[in-house]
C-alpha cells in the first residue's frame, strides 16, 4: 500500500479587532474586517499529518486520538476545494500521482487541552489546510489558502500567518477577497507577550455561529459598530501596530473587546460571554495601568469568559508580577523566573478571584504554519 | 412660633426606556427621553412633610431619622426654584405670609430599606418638591413642577405622576421644555404588575452621574443609541403602552435594558451593572416566555444588579409561581396567594439562583404624588 504524507503545524490566534456576524453564514463572509496576534506554538499548537492512499476507502479524521466526522458542510469545503486545487496540478503534469482522486486519512493533535475552553478551530482548520496544501504541493500562497480555511471556520484564515494578522472581508459575494494578510510579521514586533486566564464556567456559552446570527438578526447597535465603528479601529489599529505603539494598540485592543460583548449583550435574548470573574480581571487590568500612570496591559475576551492579557516583554515583571499575586497559586507558572508584587488595593477584585480561574498560559507572539517532518499516526 | 406645614407623599419609579447620559449636568438634562412605570406607594414611598417658619435658622434635612445635607447644589436648585415660585404667589397677594423668606425644615422617610438599593433619590425630590409645592399653594401643575424636581435628580421628574411617565428630553439649553409628561394614567392599565428581585452584590456600583459622563465621553455605540435607537423606541413604546399591547410594551422594555448595558460595558473603562446572578434572571425570563409561547414577563435593570420583573395581573399565577419555585425562601411572600410551580429546566440556571438574591418585593403600577395629613416630625 503506497501512502502520500505531509504534516503541518498551526498556530492559534486570538483577535485584537474581533470577528462578530457573518454576511454569508456558508462561505463563512465576515460583516466586517478582524485583525489579530497570532501565538507561539510552543505553547499552543495543532499538529496534523494529512495522507492519501489509494487504497484508502473514505475520509476520515482523527482529532486527539478520536476519530471525528468530516460529514459537516464546512469540513468538505475545505477538502473539495483542495482537491480541485490539486487537480489542477495534475492536469499540469500527467506523471503526478492522482492524489486528488485519493481519500484522505488526516490525523490531529493540540498540544493544549481541549477542556481550557480556548478556540481550538482556527489551529485545526489552518493546519488542516496547510498540511494537505503540502502534501498536494499546492504552489497557491497562504492568502488564498487562507480563502479555503475561512470555509472551515472564519478565524482559522488568519492562523496562516505568523505575527500580526488582517482578514480583509472583502465585497465580492463568492468570497473570494475575503481573506487573510499580513500586517507585520513576528519579527516587526517579537516582544509581544500574552498571558492567558483560563476562566472557569460552569454554564454552556452560545456556540458563536449561532450567537453571530442572533446579534445580526437583532441588535440595533450591531448595525453602528460594523459600518462607523470597526472600519476606523481597523486602521487605527493596524496603525498602532506598525509603529509598534503598545498604548494605542492596547487601548484599540480593549475597546473593541468591550465593543463586540456589548453588541453581544444587546442582542435578543442577550449573549452573555463575560462573567463575574471576567470582569474582575478587567478592573485588575484597567488599575494597573492607571496605577502605572500608562497603559502597559491589554485584555481582550473570545466567545467565552476567557482572558487573553497583551503586554510588552519590557513590562513583563509589572504586568506578570501582579498576575501573580492573584493567580499565583494556579498551574502554567514554571516558565516565570520574576517575583510576585504586593496586591493592589481594587474595588470589586478581592483576593478570591483566583478561584474562577483554572490555570494561566504564558506566551507570546508566535510563526504562522509550519512544515513538519513528524508523523501522526493512528 | 407659627409653623406652616404639610405633607405629600411620592413614588418610586423603573425606566422602561432608560434615561442614561446628561447634555447638561448642572441641569440635569439628558441625551435622550425616557419612560417609566410609576410603582405603587403602598409599597415603595417617600412620605416628606414640610415646614417653614420665621424662628427656623436655617433650612434643614432630616431623612429617614438622620439630619443629611441641603447644601449640595441640586437641592439648592430645587429650594431656590420653588421660593422663586412662592415669591411669585405672594407678589399677587400681599396678605399671604412670607414663607418664600423663611427657612425650612424637612422631614423624609421611606417605607422601604435603603439597604434595598433601590433608587431611592427620585421619590425622595418627587415628595420634597411636591411637599414644599404644597405648603407654598403653588398654581403650577405636574409638569411644571417635574423640571424642578428634575434637578434635583433627573428621573425623579417621573415620579410626579402615577401611571406610565414619559419624560421629554427637550431641545432647549435653559432646560424649559425637558419635563415629565402623562402618557397614560393607572387607571388605562390597573392590572400591570411588578416583582422586585433585589439583588445582593459585594461591589460598589459606579454612580449613575459619573457612569452617565463616562458613557458620552467614550462610547462610540452611545452615539447611536440616542440618536437612531432611543427615538424610534420612545414612539413604538408610547403607542404600545396606548394600545395596552404586553408582548410589544415587554419586548421594548427588554431590549431597552439591554441596550443600556450594553452602552455601559461599550465606556471606556467599562461599566457592569448586571453581575451573574442578574444574567441568571434575564435568562429565567425568557426561558418562561419562551416555553409559554408568548412575552409574559418583561426584566429591566437599572444602574445597579436589581432586577424589575413587569406582567399583567391575568399572567400572575405563571409568572409568580415561577419566581415562588425559585425564589420562595426569601422574605417578600407574604401577599402572594398562589402556588409554586415545577421547577424549569434551564441552561445556566441552578437552583442556588436564590443565593444571590436577598428578598424580593411584590408590587403594581401606581398612582402619583398624593397629598397628606401626616405628619413628621424630627
Amino acid at each position: 500500500m503506497t501512502v502520500y504524507t505531509a504534516s503541518c503545524t498551526a498556530p492559534v490566534n486570538i483577535a485584537t479587532l474581533k470577528y462578530w456576524g457573518k454576511r454569508d453564514k456558508a462561505l463563512n463572509l465576515p460583516t466586517n474586517s478582524s485583525i489579530s496576534v497570532t501565538l507561539s506554538q510552543k505553547d499552543l499548537r495543532t499538529l496534523t499529518t494529512a495522507s492519501a492512499s489509494s487504497d484508502y476507502t473514505s475520509d476520515k479524521l482523527w482529532l486527539n486520538g478520536k476519530e471525528e466526522s468530516l460529514e459537516s458542510p464546512r469540513s468538505k469545503a475545505c477538502l473539495q476545494d483542495l482537491r480541485q486545487l490539486r487537480a489542477q496540478v495534475e492536469a499540469s503534469n500527467s506523471d503526478l500521482p492522482k492524489l486528488s482522486q485519493y481519500k484522505l486519512h488526516i490525523v490531529s493533535e493540540n498540544n493544549f487541552p481541549t477542556a481550557a475552553g480556548l478556540a481550538s478551530s482556527a489551529a485545526g482548520f489552518a493546519a488542516l489546510v496547510s498540511s494537505i496544501a503540502k502534501l498536494y504541493k499546492l504552489p497557491q500562497d497562504m492568502s488564498e489558502l487562507s480563502k479555503i480555511a475561512r470555509k472551515g471556520s472564519g478565524s482559522a484564515c488568519r492562523s496562516l500567518f505568523g505575527g500580526f494578522v488582517a482578514w480583509e472581508m472583502g465585497e465580492s459575494i463568492d468570497g473570494e477577497d475575503s481573506k487573510a494578510v499580513e500586517v507585520a510579521p513576528l519579527s516587526h514586533w517579537p516582544t509581544l507577550k500574552a498571558a492567558i486566564l483560563v476562566v472557569s464556567d460552569d454554564k454552556k456559552d452560545t456556540p458563536s455561529t449561532s450567537g453571530m446570527q442572533l446579534t445580526v438578526a437583532t441588535s440595533d447597535l450591531f448595525q453602528y459598530r460594523i459600518k462607523d465603528v470597526v472600519p476606523k479601529r481597523f486602521e487605527e489599529m493596524k496603525s498602532a501596530i506598525l509603529a509598534k505603539d503598545f498604548e494605542k494598540f492596547a487601548e484599540l485592543t480593549m475597546k473593541d473587546s468591550n465593543s463586540f460583548h456589548a453588541v453581544c449583550l444587546d442582542s435578543y435574548p442577550p449573549i452573555f460571554y463575560l462573567n463575574d470573574t471576567s470582569k474582575k480581571i478587567i478592573k485588575l487590568v484597567h488599575k494597573l495601568n492607571e496605577l502605572e500612570g500608562k497603559i502597559i496591559a491589554a485584555y481582550t475576551f473570545d466567545a467565552g469568559p476567557n482572558a487573553v492579557i497583551y503586554y510588552d516583554e519590557s513590562n513583563e515583571q509589572k504586568v506578570l508580577g501582579l498576575l501573580n499575586t492573584y493567580f499565583g497559586s494556579l498551574g502554567g507558572w514554571e516558565s516565570y523566573q520574576g517575583e510576585t508584587l504586593p496586591k493592589l488595593e481594587i474595588e470589586g477584585t478581592d483576593s478570591e478571584i483566583y478561584k474562577g480561574v483554572s490555570r494561566i498560559i504564558l506566551t507570546s507572539i508566535g510563526e504562522g504554519p509550519q512544515e513538519t517532518d513528524q508523523v501522526l499516526t493512528v
